[in-house]
């Protein structure tokens, strides 16, 4: 399994990291983030380095989804304050990226929490169709 | 296909819903926001109705993140600005969800754009690793 030196989280998929793991199979690696937005706050890693999207494969994608959802489903029944859920990924620094080892955070949510997206403080945009249309072709021919 | 009347993601997914498709197959569909928070911002939606991330089964869950990874990956070769990108999904009106049919958000990034996740201006927690080792346990539990 691919994997860097110094990476912390290279080390918790390891085992020689402290953390308090949540989950473990043989794709990802579930573990509580030591400075949590929320309480609960919990991190999903893929179990070898990779650093962003690009070269994360289908199938660890498709595990880190699964686990993320099945965490966010669990909150609401654990020890945990929780009546809602973000999973947030970022990819690259200019995205909020810290630590360079692709991870989804599961952030449970309350009313009144400390964590807030402060969306509409920044507005949002109002495309024209055409816009849209445009960007939507562009994405999509990238897709086939 | 299970769907919701009068849901406007459902009428996407229907074809009858106005909407710039980036991408469609037989698990999710892929679409420009209407009020992007950066331009380019992209949805993709399972094509049966579910508000959250309790219905949504592991098939079409994967189908999500690997079209989200997909796109995410193709915005920097696209027409929009793109430096990175955020993939965030809002289970639940106090996550922030406003559309109860789920949905993951791509949002390309660049540095200055309009969107900011204010995580530092509300702090994080420091809590014990005794505290952290009980959440993980709650929520391991829940979880075999």
């Amino acid at each position: 399994m691919k994997r860097k030196a110094d990476c912390i989280f290279c080390n918790i998929v390891e085992g020689t990291g402290d953390a308090s793991v949540v989950y473990k199979d043989d794709f990802v690696t579930a573990f509580m983030d030591i400075s949590p937005i929320v309480e609960g706050h919990t991190l999903i890693v893929p179990n070898y380095h990779t650093s962003g999207l690009t070269e994360l494969d289908a199938e660890h994608g498709a595990r880190i989804m699964n686990v993320a959802t099945r965490i966010a489903n669990a909150m609401p029944s654990s020890e945990l304050r929780c009546e809602g859920s973000n999973l947030i990924l970022a990819n690259g620094a200019v995205a909020g990226q810290t630590v360079f080892h692709t991870h989804m955070h599961v952030i449970p949510r309350y009313a009144g929490d400390p964590f807030k997206i402060q969306i509409e403080a920044f507005g949002r945009g109002t495309p024209s169709r055409e816009q849209l249309e445009s960007q939507a072709a562009s994405l999509g021919a990238l897709l086939k």
